[in-house]
């Protein structure tokens, strides 16, 4: 993309709203745009980044088995009385009235929906398991949405919903979750910790919360500071293998971590004082095994293997696909911009054109900018006539992690500079051999 | 994809309620469950060629030059003050009040919103052209939801707006538009005719609206029978080019072709009679030139060259993306159900194992499978213990362009065999031949 021929309103001014740093450069850098108290319109650089993520988690799913479906924004309230949870929502549940007097709601989630799907269509435990999700816009009537998309009113989220015959097959189901969200996560370019959550009404220890460690987490956080030690990597993971999911499990939650809705004060004490951290974290996901609440409440059974009824055993399993955007900003940035982990970064290169005009520069650009495009990457070229300040201090705000500076003086020595933004560090190289070593650290 | 872990809910039984075939199609195939009146589940197999059919229209758009963002569902009713629309718009716009009591609604349309975004941010006309799109779910409260996808509530569009400084350029943009949504039509498998449209109360001879012939289409429409001849192929073309984009506009648009609502008999019957048709149609898009209508009620200028505001020149141009699904399924189907084009279809191609639990048969198929694979399709194996009867019905109701049959007897003679589900023709070949056959029908 040439930046003459995109959209990128960066702001030169901090929006006197915006609380935390992440609201902050995402409005500076023309990714999002207010159009309602907690909803936005995602400005295109916004946009790539929130389909980047979409993406991950959309591949990270179907490797996990898990179906890909979209159930609608908009509700009928019928559904909803079925389970009782009409009544009990409360004010956050917007609720609508369609111009035949019919109740609707905006899904702020989809348990009664996809119960009532399942119901319909499966009938037989042979059918089973089955994962259903989708990655949908909700709505939550937030009394008071703040920080940007981190606390938005619409939002988007991936809510998956797990169909077991037994409460053992569920829990595989539980730990094929936590596996993908490990997976996802690090792609992202994140270390989401999982944490006991606390299972609410149903209770049940079946629950864990992803959470990312940032100083302007919403909740305070407690855990052995070996959990960070420990990474998902590139090992091979067989989604069918309830061993090695299992295993995966024990590695991540057998040590102390919770939130301080779950935190337990004798217990953390027993873990040796030079590991305890207390902290603060944004919740990025969460799973959930609830049994039987919603398949007894509405319904859905399917025939067992000696011929009766049995209520299907469910969980549900979310990533808050739009605050992720928040989130991994709080965690990477500097006080410059934000600094995009290569996962999720809106495009792969910046390019800076140090002298829009001179002839030798304009050529190494378009020349730069034809084989990243050939190798499959998506640069962004500068070709404004601005001042080189100005274009340093966009691309810096808009974070992408490499850039290719372009001058005539350089030009005249056969190089370029590659700069990397999260350390700041420069190497001149030829043109040929920035452009190779920007593609290896794509392909790797 | 393997049958056995996928989630088809495929109907024996034609639903009562659904009166043209699309719906009953999409209903049987397993692709959408209706949730309230016009208000659809896409299950994964609708959700998956919602996708391919989203995907499609980006990416013209992306070649076209346009931008895409993405704009919230809801939208505050102050914003439809400004234009006077809030007041107009009548009973299809469904309000919404939230718990702060604020006029919210469910936008049935984006004018008013992207001109906010380009006022709050575009003030030189040496920004312009811009355009702006995005594919996002709609809202209209319609009295009497019908027809499956067809005439949905919620439903899903591509609708983009174009920023110019003057008419001349604004019908430029008008004319991108129509060449990029001739390109993205065809690579469905539709010829959608331009035909010229109503401008309602604003007027003017710039809007066309493009019509997929079919009998169950809502429109009557009058064409001269030339202009089926009309295809845009492989042509290479520039969207800067202006006498180019131009020039595709005359050959696409110069003979009669419209709807009732603009048909001028007089004019018709200049048509020598043997190309007079008359027949009916689906509208799938429509293009639309209004000039300030926005802007002016809305404040939206830029300053010209000489320094004075000028207030912006705009149109909007849509794309009814889930609606295509039905008017796809209309256009191409036969009496065992839906043929998909290639461009479109969930999967390339369907893999039929006569006798699941042979060893030679099993075998083979999921040798196939690796290698359509391998090759970057995806293939659809049933992989279930169920007759060859029941397995052929399905795959024809699904409408796979191309189906690998495989069985213990052809085996022993080294064959497969192959089947066009549009013609209904079917070829022996080795197993190889036939992957070969089909990935080389997908690379074309």
């Amino acid at each position: 993309m040439r930046l003459s021929r995109y959209f990128l309103p960066v702001l030169k001014e901090t929006p006197s709203e915006a609380q935390i740093v992440s609201h902050r450069y995402m409005l500076r850098a023309g990714m999002i745009k207010q159009q309602a108290a907690g909803i936005y319109s995602w400005l295109p650089l916004g946009f790539k980044v929130l389909r980047k993520i979409e993406d991950i988690v959309h591949e990270e799913q179907q490797r996990a088995g898990h179906i890909p479906l979209l159930m609608p924004t908009l509700q009928s309230a019928d559904l909803w009385r079925e389970s009782g949870r009409y009544d009990d929502y409360g004010e956050e549940m917007l609720r609508i009235t369609d111009r035949h007097g019919r109740d609707m709601l905006y899904g702020p989630t989809n348990e009664e929906m996809v119960t009532d799907i399942f119901r319909s269509h499966v009938s037989s435990y042979k059918d089973l398991p089955l994962t259903l999700y989708h990655i949908q816009w909700k709505f939550r009537d937030e009394i008071r949405p703040r920080f940007g998309v981190m606390r938005g009113r619409e939002f988007l989220m991936k809510d998956g919903y797990t169909f077991d015959l037994t409460k053992e097959d569920a829990l595989h189901a539980y730990n094929r979750h936590l596996v993908s969200y490990l997976r996802a996560y690090e792609r992202m370019g994140l270390q989401a910790i999982p944490m006991r959550a606390d299972g609410g009404p149903i209770g049940g220890d079946y629950t864990h919360e992803f959470l990312v460690l940032a100083e302007t987490g919403e909740s305070e956080v407690f855990y052995d500071s070996d959990v960070t030690d420990l990474t998902f990597g590139d090992r091979e993971i067989d989604y069918d293998d309830v061993a090695q999911c299992q295993g995966v499990l024990e590695e991540f939650t057998s040590r102390y971590a919770r939130t301080d809705e779950t935190h337990d004060e004798a217990l953390f004490n027993e873990i040796p004082e030079e590991r305890r951290r207390v902290a603060r974290g944004i919740e990025v996901g969460q799973i959930f095994y609830f049994g039987t609440k919603y398949s007894d409440s509405m319904g859905a059974t399917v025939q067992g293997p000696d011929g009766k009824p049995v209520p299907v055993e469910m969980g549900s399993h979310g990533i808050g696909v739009s605050r992720l955007l928040g989130a991994i900003i709080e965690a990477s940035h500097d006080d410059k911009g934000i600094i995009w982990p290569e996962g999720v970064t809106p495009f792969h290169c910046g390019i800076v054109n140090l002298k829009q005009g001179d002839e030798a520069a304009d050529g190494a650009c378009e020349a730069l900018y034809e084989q990243l495009t050939n190798a499959g990457l998506e640069p962004l070229y500068d070709d404004r006539k601005e001042r080189a300040g100005g274009k340093f201090a966009t691309m810096d705000l808009i974070g992408l992690p490499w850039r290719i500076t372009v001058g005539p003086r350089g030009l005249k020595n056969g190089v370029v500079e590659l700069t990397c933004r999260r350390t700041g560090e420069s190497e001149e190289l030829s043109p040929e051999a920035a452009v190779a070593k920007v593609v290896s650290i794509y392909a790797a």
